[in-house]
Order: structure tokens, then C-alpha cells, then sequence
């Protein structure tokens, strides 16, 4: 079984990391293969660099997708989700969307808490559009984007460990997502300074990803060919098939 | 790898049909220990029902769950779910909620068809309780329960599928669950009449309790230690334990 | 006339302090036929306990209703509410309900407090299928759960009055509905303490059934008949029932 | 015991009919004391309509509250609500809103079928307003406004009956508000025609004021002390009290 | 261009504060025709207050919009808006809605800061009403009601910049409104001591009534001719046009 | 005034369509800079074509915006509308928010009506976003896309006018927003046959982007400088830029 994993963003150290953590959860229940993305922005801290990740990971999906089982998209918040699944012949599982939805499958409210201030807007609407904001008890976010965390993870753990106790205690969550791709890894770290479970959200999607290419499901309905310019071959082509 | 089958209502024929069609989808992936409900209604068709048969899992889940890597209630609208949850140091897996959380990670709305009138409201909480009320398209329900379905299935199929292409012409749904442990295996057979994907939903929570079973996930909040009367003895204990 | 008064869980003792302030509400209006449950936990304090609960009042039900005119399900979260109505030839009010609903009709926004940190989430999901939720200001738990402040209702007064006060001035609740049967009489020891009103549940749920009992309703629409085993012979056949 | 009965309107037939049925309902559990508005439309059949009545029914309640225990404000749409709330001593209920509430205390969903068709929006936001809007199924208007409805009752019960059946049936609505002051009594009659419980609003809003009358709540916040200039002697001194 | 003006309390020298505002903001894009309201609270600070300022302000409109382009309501928090555009030939803006329409447009969440206690849940209700709520991150009040800010604005400065800072550091609003006719030209002086854009409602409702009145948009649909008493002649006749 | 207007798709002929609307709408009230999207599908009606029509209209705004006064985002659905906020130092107008947010001032609820399937859920995710669900009467589509109903108008009208008059009669709409860059012109030909207003996206927008440029707002919070790699230059300057 081969999982392509898309790190929509242009690091490839995170790429590393995250498919380094994503092998030691899966063991060799299936093979990855991990790409970087062609453009876009070092890391993902924006909307607009989320907006221009969305283009990158369909074009690493359109080239590298063939002879894959499923699609793990390694970056919390998922840019192009949707668009992905609409040109995808294979299951495509977002790290956000996952852990959302895993964290709803326990009950109560769950509370995401991740690093660079403007995700948090940007995670809320997320969260909204999966139809869930009455399950989110809240979204907090330490200054640090996710690559600045992993470049010195023990910098920020305090800081991290103190955002998810005060979602347990102030804003009533049961359990919280430490999300982030370059934020793997730290979830069990954190954990016995938290009141609440702690999810790694590049763990919960490294589960969710192997159990949609062991289970499928049944396929979406196709999007419509779609002519277009200025892309990649694989992109153009693939928008332009039934 | 153990799964205890829940079926929380009292008719033993139903077990039977549900656990075929299970062990038919998980292959051998895992061994199911299907068990029936002690006591309760014969068929869950109404909110006094699903009450009682919210004990009955509990008391089922007391007596049978050891030795087992993970719960299956096998009911579409998950009696006790919640409650399951609590005393079980197992993964539980819902048919109804494991069916909304895989349909709203397909993206668009969903819709829910299944046999008696009365599961209309019941499971537009139930989908409310989930926080997914926003993602529901619709729910359309058949005169018949689901337990006299199984007893004629081709009589039904016709309805089915009315209902279900009803759900994506009028109602908009992207995509339709029917819903419903005695409908086991019937989604397969309407779907060439439907517009758009049909799921099962006993196969749905087929692959997610064996998901489960293999990922695991941190456990919850343990219950109070509770005392209690007039309970099963297993059920008494569980319920003492911290 | 005649109101039957269940209380859900084991402990005669809570029963009794139930009844003797609701006689004390209702003055000479009603007679109060008080029924404790024949089974479950000793006090409800998680899911489990409360969905075994239900169970039970099923059953006080089914045995006692007979030569009533409405039945008051006096437990706060209000355990098969809904099942009762279903069943039950008589008006059937909830405390939490009633006094949800009576919050409501005064404007502005409430908030719930009571003792036992499970009932946090469990009222939430309880407003939320009120369909209240936008109503709701906050949830607030204190430790001891409402077994523990009836035995010695002292010591949990000051944290009481502080957690009505938080509601009030931190989460802008214009009125606080103090939950729980055991914390019957409680509100107006509190109500010098705290900026805006206190309701006591009891209280509203005793006015709620005098009235339910004097103006009656048009009945529902009947269940279906359902066969069942293992219940007691009246549950048994009152499912039974048309 | 004396209950203020405000119409609102300044149609004094509109008021005797009310009134009449109001006093059929209520037996001699209380006396009612009816007031006509004093000035603005003659029917209350737009939102500027209903804008000038919420001052007419201050204006009324700072008249004629004296001596009285409690309010009724007898127009579907409670024009003036929470502001008569504000100024007055006594317990205030509103038809609209006690209707709301006694329908939601069924469980499932409700309708409404009123008179006129700019009623629908008004009464969307209304329901909106209250926190409801999740339980409402549908709100459908016939044409006819209340005043010419109950000039010619008989010719508009065919209207009413299909609007409230197709409400059931179309919606999904468990149980109808037949809405508004002038349609009093008309819902025993369309009863028959309609698969589901019919609620007439100026019964269900006549036994809430009785349960208020007999019951009472705690009051609520007083509002500030505001001078005024051009409104009647009994309203400039109301709105100067603290 | 012209533009009228209503201020529907009955304070002249607010109107002429308001007016000053405007102009200064508007330069010689338009003229503007300001008018008090006729009667009701010299400052509006209750619901009851709101619901009189309606009518007052339908009054003016029916006696003061001839000759006009534009109607521009200036009470934060619009009473009457609705019924206004009823019937109104002319485009009319709300204070408080052409805030909020402006700060949903600028992404993420806003919250509102005003002078007043019980303009807290009323402007909930208004912000529901118009169906964005799940834009709102918070409303906050400070004590003094804006006539007497606008008496001694020095001494309300540090606690209205405190609110609005609060407002985003706690609540997570990425932009306030600071509302209210009498706080005309706060917004910039408190900006210095805001992390986040601090709008002026006065100055945000200038430019919408502005665009309004250059752009207009097709008209709604007409409002039933209206028969009533007791009112001004000129809003007598306006209720009486189809 | 100089306005940037950036057709997202890559099919002038739709630009050139577009602008000579925008121009006759704004007569010389300002001159508008129409610009093609460089890369991406030839017209928008999937996920896949506005995830990179996102970033192409970055790229254009990037390239483009310098001596503009703001900028108008005419793909009805608005692409990158929030990054495209993020990185601009103008105001940024999207002609679906802005039709949007002029329905809602209008009271009551709206509806939109397009071309092309994919766009209905699309759509519903948009309002959602925008959080203005609850106003939402409906979206419909008609089956061919802008881009074919561009080429026949003639073909297209009758159906264009059915879905709106759908929207009007069964979903409750008190306003149809016509939407669409490619439908500019339309709703005027289509308005006789259509009981409610319906209103031209391309056309709201253009007073929208009108008002924007002559009134403007504080500007927002500045994103964090990125570094990034593979765009073009331009592009590349912009996200370095704090």
C-alpha cells in the first residue's frame, strides 16, 4: 500500500519531519512517499501563502498520485482539500479535518491549539465550513509559526502545554488538537502538563489516511473537464478529464 | 482482533443479519462477538425504545466487552452511545455517527434515509447532538421499520430509492446514508437507481470500528465511581470502577 | 389533583427533599405522589448513570401514573424526557426543560448552575437539543455533585453564589437557573450574593406542572405498539400499547 | 385575579373576540380586563404597523396596569415584548411567544400558519429572536390578514387547514400554531382536517398567562430611570421610575 | 444630493453633534437635513425607549423625507429599520447594521463596544436579527449611557479604549465597532491604545448612506395600504399608500 | 479613481464582458483596469479551477495593483478574497460578498441563482463563511455554465427566470441575487418575469468597489512577511513584505 504525502509547503526539512513521525505511527503498514511542493511560500503562515498551497498541493497531487492508494495532505488546515478531492481517483485526507473529526467522535467540545496568530481565524472558518463550530470550544494559537517551533521545539513547549490546559480549563474543552505538521511529535510531550487528552494531529491523520486505503469508499461524483492555461502538463491534464 | 457487536434491540435474527454482513465486509480482518440485548424492545422504533436499549448496550457492554480490542453498536441512532463511551476502556463505534462523520468528510451535504416515521425526529437530534445539523441535507424516513425491511426487502427497494433520489434531486444531498442495521446490504442494491452515492451504513461503521480497533486513539476523562441497585452485577461493577 | 413525581435515581433521601419543597411551592394546589427509582445509580452524575435512568423512569411511569393528571420528572437534565411524553397518557414536565423555558421567556441570556463536572457537557448537549443553545450564556459546574450539597448544603454555598456571579458578570447571563433536585431551596440563600436572578429548578418545574396539570395540552401523536421482554409487566405493556 | 388583556391593534371588535375567547378558556380563574390600543393601525399587517403598536401597548400598560397581576399582550407577533417587560411590575406574556415555547416543550419541530403575507419574515425573525429558529419547520401565511379571516371565518378554514396539513406533511412539522389574535378558536375547527395537533395561540397564550398570574418569577433587572417628552402622562411616569 | 437625518431621541443638541459628525465626514458630497424625533426618551437606553423611538422615527420620516435622496437613521442600534424601509420611497441606513455589514466585510470577527448596560443583549438581538452572530466575537458596555459620554467624553476615553482592547485580546475580535450617534469621533482618539481598527459607527453609516443614495438599489416590494388612528397626519397618509 | 479589475479566469472575452458592464454601470465616476488571470481554467465551475483562480488573482494583484485606488475581484464565488485582503494595501471588493452582505441590508432573506452545478455547494460553503447561513432562502442552479450563458444569453433567460421565480414562490426569498461575472446585464432582462427584485452581481459590486475607493477604511492587520519560492517576482515581493 503507497500513501502519497503532500507537504503543500515549500520546506522540505518539514516534509522530513513530518514523514519521519508519520513512518514510526504507521510502521510498515503501508509505504509513503513524501513531496515538497514545486512553489508557494516556505511555510504556510498566511492566508495568502494558505490560498497559493492550495495550487501546489493539486499539482503534486496531478503528478505523483499514480500508482498511490490514498492522499495524506500533511498540512494542518488543509489548503485545497476540496479541490483535491474533486480531481482525486483516490481517498484524500486532510491532517485538520481528521483531527476534527476524530476529536467529535469522542463527544463534548474539543479545542485546537497550533502556532502563528493568523491561523486562528483562519482555523475558526476552517472549522465552520466542516460544519463544526458547535463542537469547537476555541482556537488558541502561541506567536511561533510551526516551522519556528520545530526549528527549537523545547523553546516552545511551555507555551504550547499552557495554551491547551487553558482550552481545558477556561474554555471547557475535553480534548485538544495540537495541530501543525511541524508540530509533530510534541503531543505526547506536552500531555502529562495537560487536565484533557492531547491530540498529535499528524498522528490522527496518519491513522485516518491508512484506514481510508485499507477501507475506500464509495467515489465522489466527477467534476466537469475543465480547459486551462499556464499549469503543469499533470495539472492541465488531469483538469481536463471527466 | 476481538470486536463485540452491540445489537442493542432483542431480536436475534437481526444479530444474525448485521453479523453476516459485517464479517462479509471486514473479511478477516477481525473476529466479531455479536451479542443481542437482554431486554427491550424486539425492534427500536421510537424514543421509549432506544431508551431502554441505551441500558440494554450498557448491560451488553458490561458482561461481553473483555477480551475485545474494540465495541461495535450496531443500531442506526446509537443508543447509549455517550454513555457506552464512559465505562468502556475500549474504542465504541457508533453506526449513525461513524455514517455522519464519514459523509461530512466527503464534503457537501448529506442526507439520511431509513425505515419509521418516528426515527425522523430522533435522528435530526441525533445529527444535531453531533453538531452536524448544519451538513444535513435532509432525513426521509419509509412507513415500514426497519425489522419488517429485513423480513421483505425486494418489497422496499422501490421506496428506498424514491426516497434516497428525493434526498439529491430535491433536497440537495451530495450524498445519501441509509441508514439502518436490519437495511444491511441494501444500499448496493438501490444504488443504480440514485443519482448520487448511497452508503451503507452498517459497512460505514464496519470500517470504522475496525479503524478503531487498529489505531486506538487516548483514551477519555474517566466516570465517577457511581453505586447503584438493581443492576446486572457486571453493570454494577463497571459502573463502581473509577 | 394529582401529580406523580418521579425521581430517576436510588436515594429515597433526595426524593424526599424533592417533595417536601415542591409541596412546599405548591401549597395545597396538587397532591405530590413521590416515586423513587427501583434501579440505577445512587445519584446521576455521568452518561451512563443518567441513560439507565431514563430506563427508570420509564418504568415508575409504566407502575404509577395511573389516577394522575401530569407527571414531574425531577431530575435536572431531565432523563427520557422524551420517551416519557411518548408513552404517557399525562402532561410529563422536565426540570431542566421548564426551566430552560422559563428562562427563555424572560429575555436575554441564562446560564446553568449545578454541582458535578459531568453535567457540563451533558447540559450543553441538553440546551442544544432544546434548540437553545443561542440562548445559553454559560454552563457552570462546581465539584461536588448534588448528592454531596444536599448533605451538608453549607459548605457548598459560597461556591454556588461565586459560580452564579461568574455567569453574570464574566459570561453576561441576565438570569441563573440553579440546577439539580438536590439542590432544592438553595436559590433564594444564594440570590443576596448574585448580581441577577437565581431560579431554583425545582421551583420553575413545580409552577410548570401545576400549570401543565390545570390547562393540559392537546395530546401528541401515539407511538407505535412495540413487543418487548424482560421489562417489568406494566412497562411491557404500555409499549405494547397503541 | 385580574389579567390586563392588551390588544394592541385599534379595532375594538378584534378585542371583543379575543376577549371572548379568552374568558371560554379561562373560566372564572380570572377576570380579564381588555384594552384597545389608542392609536395606530387598525390591523396590525406590516412592520411599521407593527412598530407604532409596541408603543401603543406601552402606552396601554402604563395606563390601565393598576390593580392587575398580570398581562397579556394578545397580538401573534408580540409587538412590544421585551420593552412592556421592562416598564412593568407584572408578569408579561405574549401569545406569539408562549406559543413558541408550549410547542417546543412537545419535542420535535413546530409550524406556523398565520394570516398575511408579510407576517412570514416577520415572524421568521420573531422565532429567530426567541432562539428557536432550530426547532421551527416552516412558517406559511394565507393571504387574507386576520381582521378580513375573522370577518369571514368559514371562508378561509379550507386555507388554513391545507397551509397547516402541507405544514405536516411538506415540513416535517410535528405540531401547528394556528397564529394570531383574530383566528381565535378556529384551530378546534381545522383539527380534523389536519394530521397533527393544531395549537390555537390565544388559548395556549391564556392558560400561559394564568400559570404567570398564578405562579409568578422573580422580577428582572430594573430599567434606568429615562425622562421623555410628547407621550402620554402615564407613560412619561412610568419610563421615569427606576 | 439630500440627505435626511433622524435622530429618533429627543435630544437636539445629539442631533446636532451627530450632524457635525456627519458633515465633517461627508464634505460637500451631500446635504444633510437633520431632525429630532417628536417624542419619546431624551436618550434612548431601554427597550421601551427603542420601541417609542420606532415610531418617532417613522413620524419624521413621513413628515421629513420629501425632497430627499436617502434616509440615514442615526441610533446605533436602528430601531425601526425595517419598518422604515416599509415604507420608505427612499434607500434608508441603519447606524448599526451599515457597522456591522462594513466590519463582516473586512474578514474574521468583530465585536461592538457602547455606553449603556442594556444595550448589551439588545444589540445581541440586533446582530442576530440581521443574522450574524457567528460573526460577533463580543459585546461590551461601559456604565455611563452616551449622552453623558458625549457630555464629558475625556472621562470615558480610558474605559472605552479598555473595552475595545479587551474586546481583541481577550475575545478575539479583529476589529471593533465603537457605536453610538453621541459617540461621534471617539473611534480615532481611542485607536492609539486599540490593537485592532476601531471604527466609528457615525462615520461607517456616513459613507454607506453616501453610497446609498449615489448607487440605490431596485426597491423592495409595497407594503399593504394601512388604515389607522391617532397618528400623525402625514404617517397616517403614508400607511394608507399601497 | 482607478480601480484594478481582476477577472480570475483566463478568458479575456469574459474580461472584456464584464468590464464594458462595470464601465456602463459606473459611467466616469472611475476609469476600471480590467486584467486576465495569466494561469488557471478557462472558466470557474469546480474546486479545483477557484483553488488556483486564487492564486492567479494574487498574482494579477500583485503585478497590477500599484496606482490603483482599490480593487474589484469579478468572479461571482470571489477566489482568494481574503489573501488577496491580506497582502493588498487597497480595498478589496468580491462580487459575491458584496451582493451578499446588499441583500441582507435589505432585510428578509435572499437567494442566488447561477450556472453551473458545482457551484451550488460552493456556494453554500461561501455564506456560510461569510456566516450569513440563516439569510439564506436558496441557491439554485441552472445546468451551463457563465461561460456557455455568456455565449447565448437568448437560451439561457427563460430558465435563469424559473430558478428565480422557484426561489421567490417555494424557498421564501425576498430577493434573487443574479450571479455570475459572465451574467452581467442579465437580471434586468429576466426581472418582469420575476415576482421579487433581482439583483446583478457584476453590478452590486461595481457600487460596492465605488464606495469602497471613495469612502475607504481603516486598513487591517498586516500579515507576516514570507518567504517563498517559484512565483512570480512580483508576487514573491508582495508576501516579503510586512
Amino acid at each position: 500500500m503507497r500513501i502519497l504525502l503532500i507537504n503543500p509547503n515549500t520546506t522540505s526539512s518539514v516534509t522530513d519531519l513530518v514523514a519521519s513521525h508519520v513512518r514510526r505511527v504507521a510502521g510498515d503498514a503501508a509505504e509513503f512517499v513524501p513531496v515538497t511542493g514545486r512553489f508557494g511560500a516556505r511555510y504556510i503562515a498566511s492566508r495568502a501563502a494558505s490560498a497559493i498551497a492550495a495550487h501546489a498541493a493539486l499539482d503534486v497531487l496531478a503528478e505523483h498520485a499514480e500508482g498511490c492508494d490514498a492522499v495524506y495532505l500533511a498540512c494542518f488546515g488543509d489548503p485545497g482539500l476540496g479541490a483535491l478531492r474533486e480531481i482525486s481517483p483516490l481517498p484524500v485526507v486532510g491532517m485538520a479535518e481528521a483531527s476534527c473529526l476524530a476529536a467529535t467522535a469522542r463527544g463534548g467540545r474539543f479545542a485546537i491549539v497550533t502556532g502563528g496568530a493568523l491561523w486562528g481565524p483562519m482555523l475558526e472558518e476552517f472549522v465552520a465550513g466542516l460544519g463544526l463550530s458547535d463542537r469547537l470550544a476555541a482556537i488558541r494559537t502561541i506567536a511561533p509559526t510551526g516551522d519556528r517551533i520545530a526549528r527549537d521545539p523545547d523553546a516552545a513547549l511551555a507555551d504550547l502545554a499552557a495554551a491547551c490546559t487553558t482550552c481545558a480549563e477556561k474554555d471547557g474543552a475535553d480534548v485538544v488538537i495540537l495541530g501543525g505538521a511541524a508540530l509533530a511529535g510534541l503531543a505526547e510531550r506536552i500531555q502529562p502538563q495537560v487536565p484533557v487528552p492531547v491530540l498529535c494531529s499528524v498522528e490522527v491523520g496518519t491513522r485516518a489516511v491508512l484506514a481510508a486505503a485499507i477501507c475506500g469508499l464509495p467515489p465522489g461524483q466527477p467534476a466537469p473537464s475543465l480547459a486551462s492555461i499556464g499549469l503543469s502538463p499533470a495539472l492541465t491534464e488531469r483538469l481536463a478529464q471527466e
